[in-house]
């Protein structure tokens, strides 16, 4: 059996100001056929449609923060949704005062939806649950920007325990035991005897997670949110050679999103959010291998299965 | 020497769902130098990055009206204007909501700008003068569709006339009265002679005009504001088969633009707007050319020198 998909899909690696290449950020994740939007800045239908990903497959669409590289594509999306027909609703975690600005425009335009959203308003107070379900938990957690910002985790739930077909036959136990054993419950076999689950199943493939943080001044405090996840996406916005201007932005470097990234041994580190100014990205891996080794770079279009 | 630039760039052709080809609607037109954004859909900057336009010389915005695929870029390239240095004023013509929703964006995301903004809230009551300067003279006018909208029209003005050198020897004529002539005045010569200003100058080339027609229900009305311009740009969403559509939702065939543009007498007709559901672009000529024959197709990186 296929494992389920734990799938992302870069959309735009830049930061404030796009350039020919780079677009602001926004990113789509797969879990399990779960679609999740990461932020969605200007042209992110347009890039949608590029890399050929199905956006009425969207549910959920996850705002870090208001700066509008962040989400200044989501009134154009959400208005195609509409247009081209979308009816099931849609959920949208994000700072209270996205709905007032959606509502404004809707206003003004005299739109008014075929399909309901949900507002879930984001809070920076501590690690909250946003979503689940049968597969996958989403939490946000409190990010230090200039203005109120949240990053997300995406986090696969523990798959079921794999049956030991042999085992079974062995132990006696019956087929309508399986779903417990999945479980991970122990069972009483045919002899009436208790079996221990782990005689009978094998484990299951270690759950997935993906941490998301982006804008963010270098903040220690990000280490217990994001511990020992498979990938983490982290902001670098300049290289040292600008770290005073990282300071005073509320960004990070290229050094600064590595060393957070072996504070939390991830597995992996994807930078991105590159500024303008930087033509050339290779610099950032760069600066960052000395401090962790396992990198990669956000570009347009990348696909990452975790 | 050179005539003046009367040049138009098409950045994007699509009505309000964008196709991957088809960007939402945007043009740029430069008179002499002076450079006019027109609408400013989603991925506007991306676009103008894309065709090199060097977009800190738009000086002057143009907005028709308040439906998101005619400005949902303009929050991204006043930003992204922002964020690169921009001193320069820029004046925005719009309708009056539009500054309410920029000042929340602004609000929201803590955001001050380094250049002025000056707006001039377009009115829907007649032809209004928005723009003139000793070269250019830009009018808005009012169009029929689901919400406030206006027109768009750009006039040059007179070009001054042509001094024939040969005359102003023959009649004796100071070269310190070629302003004058210029000017289309009647002069004294060194005898004391009152000479005709059309013996010494010949005309100027004819001052050019272009006129923007987007979004508009089909509306004869239209003409007498659009008369004899060289260049007409007329929405046509939809094609015949959709009429009853176009009439619903206040937009037009290709064959309603193309009867407007014959009882206005233009010299050129640019269709565009097309509804995401035509592929194909060569049907809206097919349906427009029996009622006018000079017809263009807009198309994203158009350019058409006037």
């Amino acid at each position: 059996m296929q494992r389920q998909a734990f799938e992302l899909l870069v959309l735009g690696s830049s930061s404030a100001a796009p350039t020919t290449h780079r677009n602001p950020s926004a990113q789509l994740l797969n879990i399990a056929e779960r679609f999740f939007l990461i932020d969605c800045g200007e042209s992110t239908q347009i890039q949608l449609r590029k890399f050929k990903a199905k956006f009425q497959k969207i549910d959920h669409i996850f705002i870090s923060h208001l700066h509008g590289d962040h989400f200044f594509g989501l009134p154009g999306l959400l208005s195609s949704m509409h247009l081209l027909g979308r009816k099931q609703a849609i959920t949208i975690y994000a700072p209270q005062e996205l709905k007032g600005i959606m509502d404004l425009l809707n206003t003004v335009s005299e739109t008014r939806m075929n399909y309901p959203i949900n507002w879930h308003f984001t809070k920076d107070d501590k690690k909250n649950l946003l979503f689940e379900d049968d597969k996958v938990k989403v939490f946000s957690f409190p990010m230090k920007h200039r203005i109120f910002c949240t990053g997300f985790l995406f986090e696969e739930k523990p798959l079921p325990r794999k049956i030991d077909k042999a085992a079974l036959e062995k132990y006696k136990v019956s087929v309508a035991d399986i779903q417990r054993l999945r479980n991970g419950e122990d069972v009483v076999n045919e002899e009436g005897k208790k079996i221990k689950n782990k005689l009978l199943t094998i484990d299951p493939a270690e759950s997935r997670s993906y941490a998301y943080c982006s804008d963010t001044i270098y903040d220690e405090d990000l280490v217990k949110h994001i511990k020992g996840v498979d990938l983490l996406y982290h902001e670098s916005t300049f290289l040292n050679d600008k770290a005073e201007r990282a300071k005073e932005t509320f960004h990070s470097t290229a050094e600064q999103a590595a060393k957070i990234a072996a504070a939390a041994k991830v597995k992996q580190l994807m930078l991105g959010h590159y500024s303008a100014r930087y033509g050339d990205t290779d610099a950032f891996i760069a600066e960052a291998e000395p401090f962790f080794k396992n990198i990669l770079l956000a570009s347009e279009g990348k696909k990452i299965k975790i």
